[in-house]
């Protein structure tokens, strides 16, 4: 069967309603999305892994206005600095969250993912030189590819507190927030991490401040086996299509729909896209490759019987 | 001889002219200013001291542009956290400012300032209602009035990083700033704390960053003593026009025109304010209390004789 859908990608949940309604006729061993991408032609490859998200805001509230530092400067904590200190305690100086069972859930890495995932190629040089970055940072005793696909983040999306305009403002400000997301990766919980780094945000706060925190959205992290029956023929219909050994990618971003289809159809998701690093998806001046689209119908035309074989 | 001047408090610079050219006409042993305030009636005030100030903004640099957090969080530092974690250092757990060489030219407070400033009255569950905070802050081993006054401060007045409308954004900043104004002490150098300010914050730039420092105003602490000849004609003034006891007050803000006194005409300023708590400076509803004012004349007045005979 297929199901050509034009909604997903602007958070359309119109899909949700059709897979609950034709659960019977859409009865099937899994579903194939192509919707990630590959490193090049000689890399096509299997997703099989997704990060999920949870969203979150925390707030600092001192004074009841903005003081005038010169008056009350010294006097009472600021904001921005209680701040500070209460976000920079969340990382150690190895990289990882410092929240009391965080990681108590994350799936190990087997050796098998780690030696697939060292086969996808990457240059630091390229990498930094992409994003403009000086040098790479990450949790210790992980790749850059693992770091960025295969392991949970505690990333600060903004940061406000005080006078943002022009020159300076001598005030001591009256609260202070930071928005922060956390990637999470499989077996994670992301209803559980929220509450577990509420928890651990409040017993942080300093006796001079009053702290909110705000939970926002939040998606679990998905997986499939990658040594299952139906990943073991996606990986073969790749190989005989593109004529190279294929690699086994985990994704950093989520995919809300591959979750619908595991809660309402129950079978897992094989994510086998198409898109190269250049490719300017969602961007101008988006492409696709004619070599690519070529190994791809060929790819889809292998699944068939591949598939068939396996299930 | 008498100057009356409407312009200082709005930045003017008119004064500094007339002081030079008028230098010989304002030959005095000293300056009486009135534009400080009192506790109370039962407490007039000789105000000996005032803080000066130091502005600057540091902004950490990352990527070159907001990165997704899905596809690239983890792998990079994200700018947020590592100001996050530079800012945290600059106070240690005792309030003090982790600069080397921050504290090297202040004066110690003497023991008679000290217990001139145990003097006045202090109520720290009315400070604390007055400012709406849970708790007051501040450098171990002094009080709240030395705090804010006879101290000097590291203070944050903004932050920026990243998203800051509603709800999330899940992206690796590219960038994060913090406005930073010090208030300084007697006998600290604005110019040369901004170098080791600067200095220090460089010095702790992780290598993933690249670290701009832009320097602002500065303006220098101002000291007068308050046992000089003078300063105890002053406090005799004060004694018989207000029939109370006098306290010594250091001001935690700036009078910038004092410096101005000092540098061209070569005298002490005598700040002898008359201005009550809730006076209401520079807002709506300013009032002057009937009482203070009075007693005020009365203090000019006696500043005739006191002032002669001591000088």
């Amino acid at each position: 069967t297929f199901v050509v859908e034009g909604e997903e990608e602007v958070g359309g949940e119109a899909l949700v309603d059709f897979l609950k309604q034709k659960k019977r006729d859409l009865k099937c061993d899994g579903v194939v999305v192509s919707d990630t991408g590959i490193p090049d032609l000689k890399h096509p490859a299997l997703t099989y892994a997704l990060r999920g998200v949870a969203a979150l805001e925390v707030r600092l509230d001192g004074p009841d206005r903005d003081l005038h530092s010169g008056i009350y400067g010294g006097s009472v904590e600021n904001p921005a600095m209680a701040l500070s200190k209460l976000l920079a305690q969340m990382i150690d100086k190895n990289g990882r969250i410092a929240v009391l069972g965080f990681y108590d859930d994350v799936a190990k890495l087997s050796a098998y993912e780690r030696k697939q995932m060292a086969r996808v190629p990457f240059s630091e040089a390229k990498y930094k030189k992409l994003l403009g970055v000086k040098a790479l940072f990450g949790e210790k005793g992980f790749t850059s590819n693992e770091h960025r696909a295969a392991r949970p983040t505690f990333e600060i999306n903004g940061l406000t507190s005080g006078y943002q305009g022009e020159g300076s403002k001598t005030i001591v400000p009256s609260h202070a927030s930071a928005k922060i997301t956390m990637r999470l990766v499989p077996h994670q919980d992301a209803a559980k991490i929220l509450r577990l780094v509420a928890r651990h945000l409040k017993s942080l706060c300093p006796p001079t401040m009053r702290m909110t925190v705000e939970l926002g959205h939040a998606a679990d992290p998905y997986i499939v086996s990658p040594t299952g029956r139906l990943a073991k023929a996606a990986l073969k219909s790749l190989k005989s299509a593109f004529g190279h050994e294929p690699v086994l990618l985990r994704e950093g971003g989520s995919i809300p729909v591959v979750e619908h289809f595991a809660r309402i159809l129950k079978v897992d998701t094989y994510l086998l896209g198409l898109a190269l690093p250049d490719d300017n998806l969602h961007s101008p001046n988006e492409k696709m490759d004619l070599e690519v689209f070529t190994r791809g119908i060929q790819m889809s035309a292998n699944l068939w019987t591949d598939f068939a074989e396996a299930s």
